[in-house]
């Protein structure tokens, strides 16, 4: 059995990088892979302006009270230079005239005659933004391979790119084996149960920022699992399957990725939730088999396939945002020989308590946890009080 | 001047919950808020059921040599009861069998003739979910006002809810105003720059989950600011205007909130960024003057408007994923009279640093930061080494 980074490390090595990109509204792109590294068209400030609403003038003449020249609004060109004992009124944002080399805000001004203002603050500050001081024309303001989110929209909308050149969306191709489910319309009976994972995975894929493809609820047999997973394959750049990959008469999945001619590169993986995932590749294209526990399926995915959608889409490792906290109790597991993951809690005080779980079909679990821990092989115990890294869920 | 809290109580206890709801597909859902519980249709597991593929069988027979009288795939029903030194193949997720008590993992077996097995591993265990372990007819199982998340999909799905019922998406108008400004597609001319924050916030508006509605740059008039503001206020949940907030002789924000009849609530937040954040309401809407300033909103947004928002959807508060971490140098500022908000990156070891600010105008450093601290009235420093709580951007 191999390790999850040693999975991972196979999984990503698979990947070929997309080349397919598209341009896209502003206002769509969040979640998105640039395509392009963002170069500014222009200097940021494009002018020397000022940060405050006050008047322009030399901070040599700011104890003296000032003649009003002219006021310039934001958008404006002014039209006079300011010479000595002189300023203009000036609003935020607006260019600052020539001759001047600060703005005395207007807060810390009075007004001593018409058209004629005297400083009454502190000290006067410059209060200028330097032409180009953000940025300058040429430069890398966002680099390809960047995952946009809300803080890059405004860079870009500066910048004058609206549409923005992003990679593809892989698809993703859902499939869900098991004769016992049934959809969630239905209300099962006898020894069914409603398919929770596939629609569960549809979502996971929607978050990812990648294309789902639903193919619904495959029939338990060899016959239906070729066609399903061939038509899959042929159409989509991923495809995970669900269920169907234990030790049961009716896992026809390996037998199935074998006879499709998917190069399997791993059947098994050291961790838990989640030991029988598989992972084949043919032509490029990427096969998850998943357990069918909705639990170890969720997790598979956030560990596994997450992170190759993302490799695709040719997006970056960004900075994972982690949380280290103290745990709350004593955690002991008897079995060490995988890897373990831990739906947590994080307590009111900031602790972490692992939330009450029966098994990788305990789906309700999930629901009442805001993250995960690991636990490594061979570690069988975290103490009261150690230090967890929490990931969220 | 209040302080940030203030303002945040001020705000939330302006909002009435809204009573309106929709359904929605369950793919859709994600972000959306219940309005209703999800309150169990069923015990799940239904039946008891196999955790494994194996052998059902009486754990007081273990040690012998077993006869398989049946097959039990998932989803069928089991026709014969397991008596002494029986045992029945079955399939994960299958029904046990009557008489059985416990599951033999195949993995854990050997067959010693046609249709007779024995158990070689360590220590047979039950392998079995109990009926209703998981949750029981009419159990809670998501109360109303969480929000949606993909660890809420699969329980929705087993519980067969296809359509939640969501409280419905606040509307919110996007007012901009600044005579400086030009849409992204123009190039700036003179003292021209482009609008940034109108995008920003349509966008922040969409990740927070609301439905924008971008009124575009509203000319620095109090005609025309009334005209949008009126009209934006007849249409919208939330009405949201940058600039025109501050001391300038264009800046017809306020002036234009009291002709309208909105009443202010606080005109300034002893926070930096964001100082001259002004906030009202009529008739139960809620206005909101963002300074002009693109880091400035973009932190009253998140800060003020994203929580509002979430009360409106009805939507309890969750845990609030902080990273508590060191800071890597030391951290220091003049003006202590406003609580500061500073945007930090958090590096490869886990450290927090500051990242290089020249004000409220630098939109390119917020895509540097991963977080933001806060730095509390009347504190100037912050020293290498002590623990910060680092909020997501």
């Amino acid at each position: 059995m191999i390790t999850l980074n040693q999975a991972i490390d196979i999984i990503l090595s698979e990947i070929q990088l997309s080349t397919k990109t598209e341009k896209i509204p502003l206002w769509n792109s969040l979640g998105r892979v640039l395509a392009e590294d963002i170069i500014s068209d222009m200097n940021m400030p494009p002018f020397d302006k000022t940060a405050v609403d006050g008047y322009a003038c030399r901070m040599i003449d700011a104890s003296k009270a000032l003649e009003v020249i002219e006021i310039i609004s934001a958008g404006s060109v002014p039209k006079k230079a300011i010479g000595m004992g002189q300023c203009s009124k000036i609003m935020t944002g607006a260019m600052i005239p020539k001759g001047a080399d600060c703005v005395l805000m207007v807060e810390d001004t009075v007004e001593v005659a018409k058209d004629r203002i005297r400083f009454n603050g502190d000290k006067p500050k410059s209060n200028i933004c330097i032409l180009g001081e953000d940025i300058k024309t040429g430069d890398q303001a966002i680099p390809k391979g960047t995952t946009i989110s809300n803080q890059h929209i405004a860079i870009m909308a500066a910048l004058g790119c609206s549409q923005p050149v992003v990679t593809k969306k892989p698809s993703v191709a859902v499939l869900v084996t098991g004769d016992e489910l049934v959809e969630p319309e239905v209300m099962p009976q006898g020894g069914q149960i409603r398919n929770s994972n596939g629609h569960q995975l549809v979502t996971q894929v929607i978050n990812a920022n990648a294309e789902p493809n639903y193919f619904g609820i495959i029939k338990d047999t060899e016959e239906d699992t070729y066609k399903a997973l061939s038509e899959a394959l042929s159409k989509n750049d991923i495809v995970i399957l669900t269920g169907g990959v234990s030790m049961g008469d009716y896992d026809y999945v390996p037998t199935v990725m074998q006879k499709l001619g998917i190069q399997i590169l791993f059947d098994s993986i050291a961790i838990q939730p989640g030991k029988p995932t598989k992972f084949g590749v043919k032509n490029g294209k990427l096969v998850f088999g998943l357990p069918g526990n909705p639990v170890s399926s969720y997790m598979q995915f956030e560990i596994l396939v997450k992170p190759a959608i993302q490799k695709i889409m040719g997006a970056k490792s960004s900075t994972e945002f982690i949380a280290r906290l103290p745990m709350s109790t004593n955690f002991s597991r008897k079995k060490v020989e995988r890897q373990g993951l831990i739906p947590v809690a994080i307590t009111n005080d900031k602790k972490v308590i692992p939330v009450e779980f029966h098994g990788s079909a305990h789906i309700f679990a999930l629901a009442k946890a805001d993250g995960y821990i690991m636990i490594p092989l061979g570690v069988a115990e975290i103490k009261e009080g150690e230090l967890v890294d929490v990931r969220p869920l």
